[in-house]
């Protein structure tokens, strides 16, 4: 079996950035490592050209009666940017503790290594195993998987004989604390134009004159949401699925302390929708953001200048059953109806994401068709979790979004146990990416377990 | 007596940049340009050491009993960019038509040159013309003349000596119409910070918890007007002067059309505040405007992030009484007041100019104990504009900020005739700045006229 730990440092070198075309050896190069790392388990790669970055498709057939998982992850990485607050570069795994740090450490190169290395593992223990493996691992995930649906298109027929879905790409609370993510928020992305005058103005020739686009722009997102915190855009409410008893009864188990995530956020105050606690918001209440905003001079100093144009970053965070088309349209309809006079209005539209729930086997409201072979994975999962963890996992809806999971349900059928394996100190999309070499080898070997116990059960 | 044109062009080579030290070569070139001219005309010159860039003093000493003129100008000039919209470099000066294109041309080098040629040119008629003349040219106005204040307060007691002060730095309404400008907005600005969480945020992670600090931001400034268009600052208006009504009568003679300047701005509606005109506005009104705004991410497609941080730099331009310094103060309070909890706010406070005003004399208003040189010098700048442009000057208040004038009255007492020479089309502060030649060459005609008058006054 190769070693893990020195693979990741292999994994992590390649400057897999998937949004900047200059990082294109990068991404070569960490296509190249995992294909070659798969085809030296045995396994039959295949790679799924798309019109950016390629999916890697990687097979351990056999018999029919044998059950079948699909394992999913991405080798590409966020942006490392800004490079300066790093300790050390983003692309020279360092060890510090028992800690690696890169930019995907955590993000999903460990995370997926760390299944990898259980699949490994486990052919070399048992190589006449009686499990069908897919991995199905893409390089587009932090740009937002848009070769995905053409892919799923294209393969879903293969994929649909599959029994479930295996991944790590969701987070734990701590270290003592595993949580098998149960529910994901979806995501509707939009920008904001508001254009004023046709040039930019000199503010003392022309000032008072008229509606400034960064205050037309002001006026317009300071509506969106109401004072109590809730959204302000209106029926954007009204397909939200209530919260099951069993869910808060789960997030309670959390125990998680509101004036220490006050602390670690560095806020005074939260700032939450009614009838929801911080804990609660982030995991039941859809949100709508500003992750970005600009317009006119923004360096040192002063320029008297009216600009032409401001614009405004918008995304929902949403929570089963909303629908990110849906929402868009609500958003675009209520922007329009609220624009002030003299300024036009613009969107450009970014990507979305559906939003996706799975429930476990022995829940209220767990399906009553839900497949043999995933009610299996669960309870494997919960198992394997009790003993090499020291206790039960929760079974939590997260606040994150990984809309592939819920393509892949859409287009297959397919449901995903999400087993996290990254820890809030990770810093995902922040300089400092780290992940947890305790919790690697703890992830290999509930990997290991749950796999083994699925192949058991035909 | 020296080409006008051809020294435009020098003085327009040298790219006196002053924001931006990369261009120490270019204000030094421009520097001693002027100095080397000044010289050539006979004129005494003294370099005046500052933290930045040097001010020009060049004196025409005489006899006591003589009117002494104090004539301003800078010979700095805005930053070119953006590069790509000149249609030629912005330093290598290009003539199409009667007009001379370049960085500076109209702000304030081609204005500064007609009123040295008009000095040089009455000097070489009349030697020993009886008037005393201060040139008083600045480095770092278009930075706010930082340096301006301590100088003032250095030389006030030789300058308190002059009559009055002339100069070339505000805008005609067109080719055909001089303004004389009796008043000057105020300005006072100020940088506004927004921070939420202690970093930027998943927005997956955390996204519903915490007011994130653009909306805030949002929220604060949407605040600032009122929907008819006031400034909603309490206190605000306080100290605004009323208009007087010869001013509005003024204002109408200049028949300025209010569809052809919305057409100019390309703007479907105007957005004044109540009782003005939009010429009215921009004259007689202040303001409160948004000149930038950033925070979080602004580059192509999205990044879900809650930013830590964001900001907008505000401007105010004042109309006389209002001072900018309570201005600031009841800003500070209002927002501050208005801020939303969770989030912390920091001022950053950048320059500011008081307002002026002076009245020609003969109107309603002019105070009794106006100084006999400079009432002199309106009334020479009324006949010499109504020969050479073929109607007599319009007075009136102007929109823009020469704050230095009110910082000489304020320091020495001394009034100013400001007779504008860049026209609308003159695209200050903007790519494809340019000066109009005709302008100038009857520019410099006034000019020798005015100065001749005032001589023979003593």
């Amino acid at each position: 079996m190769f070693d893990p730990v020195e693979k990741l440092k292999e994994f992590i070198r390649h400057a897999s950035i998937s949004t900047d075309p200059k990082y294109r050896d990068g991404m070569r190069g960490a296509q190249e490592f995992v294909e070659g790392l798969l085809k030296g388990m045995g396994l039959c790669v295949e790679i799924v050209q798309t019109a950016r970055h390629p999916i890697i498709l990687a097979e351990r057939t056999g018999e029919a009666s044998w059950p079948h998982v699909v394992i999913y992850g991405h080798y590409d990485v966020q942006p490392a940017d800004p490079l300066n607050l790093w300790q050390t570069p983003p692309f020279e795994p360092a060890i510090r503790g028992n800690r690696i740090y890169g930019r995907g450490a955590a993000d999903n190169k460990g995370p997926l290594l760390a299944n990898i290395a259980a699949v490994a593992g486990l052919l070399e223990k048992n190589p006449r195993l009686p499990l069908r493996i897919t991995f199905l691992i893409e390089g587009e995930e932090e740009m937002g998987s848009p070769s995905f649906p053409a892919f799923l298109e294209k393969y879903k027929d293969r994929l649909k004989k599959a029994d479930f879905v295996y991944l790590s790409d969701t987070a734990l609370p701590s270290e003592e604390q595993v949580v098998i993510t149960c529910g994901l928020r979806g995501l509707a992305l939009l920008d904001l134009h508001v254009t004023g005058a046709k040039m930019d103005l000199h503010s003392g020739l022309h000032g008072g004159v008229l509606r400034n686009p960064i205050q037309a722009l002001a006026e317009i997102c300071a509506t969106l949401h109401a004072p109590d915190g809730s959204v302000n855009v209106p029926g954007f409410y009204d397909d939200v699925l209530d919260v099951e008893p069993w869910e808060r009864a789960e997030l309670k188990k959390l125990g998680a302390d509101e004036a220490a995530y006050a602390e670690f956020l560095g806020i005074s105050s939260f700032y939450t929708a009614p009838g929801l606690s911080p804990f609660e918001a982030v995991r039941f209440g859809p949100t709508l953001e500003f992750n970005g905003i600009g317009g006119g001079y923004q360096g040192e100093g002063t320029k008297t200048v009216i600009p032409s144009k401001a614009f405004a970053k918008i995304s929902c965070r949403l929570v089963p059953n909303q629908r990110p088309a849906r929402i868009k349209s609500l958003l675009r309809e209520t922007i329009l109806a609220r624009a002030p006079r003299g300024v036009k209005i613009d969107f450009v539209d970014q990507h979305q994401g559906e939003t996706y729930v799975v429930v476990p086997p022995g829940r209220s409201n767990t399906p009553k068709n839900q497949s043999p072979v995933l009610a299996r994975a669960f309870r494997a999962a919960d198992a394997a979790v009790s003993e090499i963890w020291g206790r039960p996992p929760l079974y939590l809806r997260e606040g994150g979004s990984v809309p592939i999971v819920a393509d892949i349900k859409r287009a297959t059928g397919l449901d995903s146990v999400m087993l996290g394996l990254f820890l809030p100190e990770d810093n995902l999309h922040a300089p400092n990416e780290g992940f947890n070499l305790d919790v690697m080898k703890r992830g290999i070997a509930t990997a290991e377990r749950i796999l083994a116990v699925v192949a058991e059960s035909r």
